[in-house]
């Protein structure tokens, strides 16, 4: 059974196929499983932009949608997450995607359930389908991402985003920096660079910023959100130094004038809403990927499935 | 970009365009985008019938639904209504549905957003598919609404209805009255005559019924349920004296009890179940109009709109 | 109307059809309203698998759904459970599955509203849609019912299921025994043999745990949960003892290692995850049955119903 727990889950192989499906899927090409096919959302923490992106990409493919809303069901019952995950695959569903605040969530069910689990989030850890759509991004503007110096601005420490693009931008050839205040700077990741956000603007060609998560930890380092753009933001003159053809990214939902200044979320160079746009078809190209690979696993082990 | 946002945002001959098409769609009239076309409800407080009331309007136009559950979504993070709102139409919706606390919360978005607004009441301000679907109710009884007497009865000061409706009434020529507890009258609406219960009982071709809001101010005018419905309630007493051919208005929830007698909700003169099921029609024909209107636009802007 | 509010509305005719339509719908046949249909889930209380069981029934029978999030709606202002169901009626949904706290909450609507009612579970009272996929998976392991020896165990009195499956199961020519606490024993079911549960796990044909219901009373009978287990519970010691073919049945969410020992959940006798399964086949086949009978009761009262 294949899943997408970790972008490391997937080979470089994958990944470009990934890719190559999504820019697809953003031209206007069309896929469809044979049959009426059920996907379950499982988000046990809030999310606009991801669960509906991800009905958005199942709705399109033609699958049905099973909500489930975490605030108000079994779980509440104390029911295990493989049990809730094994009731959706018995009611029918094909694939979960799963969002949850404990890290590594998924470790429970590997090896257990049979249906691919897509995780949506996890804790601090892992969120794949972003560094996808990131990845589709950087690919649109400049095909090739040998030698593309890309800085991850922010909380690196608690993003779930910034460990998992920094080791598949290396994977695949990108020279990854970073900047931010230092005491949320991660050591383990010590071969890259620390830059200061001057320098950081200079020398990007990606400047790829994190949220500030407010709901994750009280205080901006022990400063106000001023004083946080002063220091670490992208402010009009910062951005008045980027190189000509560098680009502004952003996961969202954005803390305008922290991370970055009001003026610039939708400025020529930000992709911010792009990314958003191009998550629809990151997330559908994932889905076909993981019922694919099912099937020809399935396939290959004897069973010929029904529905495909 | 068109938006319905205050009835007033509709010419008269779009008014009796709308009304025309949901009259066609109540006798079984069908319209469909000509591909997957996908609308957001965004609704940042409660609501069953206008809600549900959108969702089954947009799935009979074969639409996708995308409902935001405002409790459980980014906006707890503090994102802007018009970032939710820009998110959404990145992921591909074609026009949003808002329902939102605020008074003209609308005004952040006009001019910024592309697709089109649906406005599902905004504070104590507007309510344009209420008062739509109120003029279809009284259109199918009438016909002409030149002359009609019709009395709007409660809250107007703190009524979403009942402003719209007393202004498009006017400008369709009925002759609006206003009866309740006198604190509640709104006197910018002067030329409009005061009545009391008795009164707008014997005079009314319709009867306009608001809700007592609850959840929006304490008390009923410092009277007891019991006191409130002796003085302004639709009491069995005051339904004999109304003319022969009177019809019998509420926006619903209805208290009963309160503004009209338990038995009377669904008596012969009643329209509040038939106002339910006109509001389906009245959406549909809205949301064709929004999507028409603005495909005509943007043609007209020299794109081509795949899609449509 | 005919509705399915109690086990008990249904003659032996209609069980044994609808349990053949829902044989046939595991098996792949299918069936489909001539038009578009919409559906209305109202769950009062929290569920994760009734609802969700019910969502892909309908969907796979190709209804439109419309789900109330009873936590986020016009019930929050004091609107009847009658005006609520009146106004899906209206706005165009064909059935209405609901799920209350209150017992037999469907006394209020009965002969008031003209959408069958499906009970998805009042209170402590009855579940039948619960009772039909369990006698479908007994009927599915034996055939037969007569003569066949079912052992019921746990809370008796406070289960919605333990009471409507007795009856059910005594009509249909099953013996049925009780086993659990003494006090949990409901006397009204005098004829009924009272067991331990070590003569239970021997003499039963099925074993059919019901679950602790922590959300309606504090304690399991005064016993932390390893005591209940251990008096009560079904260990992996009592299974042994189980007869050649005997199975195991559970409503769930399970209390692992309450009820049931946890690595007995998926033991080789469990049904509980086909129960799952059966649960969605059971409920399209009522959804059928529902609509069928009302379209023959409709038209035999001389309408002709628009899209049968």
């Amino acid at each position: 059974m294949k899943h997408l727990l970790t972008i490391n889950d997937l080979s470089l192989m994958e990944i470009e196929q990934i890719l190559h499906d999504a820019q697809g899927f953003s031209k206007g090409e069309k896929w469809n499983p044979a049959e009426k096919t059920f996907a379950a959302n499982l988000f046990f923490e809030p999310s606009t932009r991801t669960r509906m992106s991800f009905e958005v990409a199942q709705k399109k493919l033609g699958f049905e949608v099973l909500n489930l809303d975490c605030g108000f069901s079994s779980t509440q019952k104390g029911e295990t997450l493989y049990d809730t995950v094994r009731t959706m695959e018995e009611i029918g569903a094909k694939a979960a995607v799963i969002r949850h605040s404990k890290d590594r969530y998924f470790e429970e069910l590997a090896g257990k359930v049979n249906i691919p689990i897509i995780n949506a989030g996890d804790g601090c850890g892992n969120h794949p389908t972003q560094s996808l759509l990131d990845l589709l991004t950087i690919q649109q503007e400049f095909i090739v991402l040998q030698g593309l110096k890309v800085v991850i601005v922010g909380d690196i420490r608690h993003s779930r985003v910034a460990r998992s693009n920094a080791e598949i931008l290396h994977r695949l050839g990108a020279k990854v920096y970073f900047s931010g205040p230092r005491e949320w700077y991660d050591t383990s990741l010590a071969e890259d660079q620390y830059l200061s956000m001057d320098e950081a603007c200079e020398m990007a060609d990606v400047l790829m910023m994190l949220r500030i998560q407010h709901e994750r930890h009280e205080c901006k380092s022990g400063m106000t959100s001023g004083q946080y753009h002063e220091a670490y933001g992208l402010t009009p003159a910062r951005e008045k130094r980027m190189k000509d053809q560098a680009i502004i990214m952003h996961p969202a939902p954005v803390n305008r004038g922290v991370e970055i200044a009001d003026e610039l979320v939708e400025c020529e160079r930000s992709r911010i809403f792009k990314q958003m746009n191009n998550g629809v078809n990151v997330r559908m190209a994932v889905l076909k990927w993981a019922l694919e690979a099912n099937l020809k696993e399935e396939t290959a082990n004897g069973y010929l499935v029904k529905g495909w």
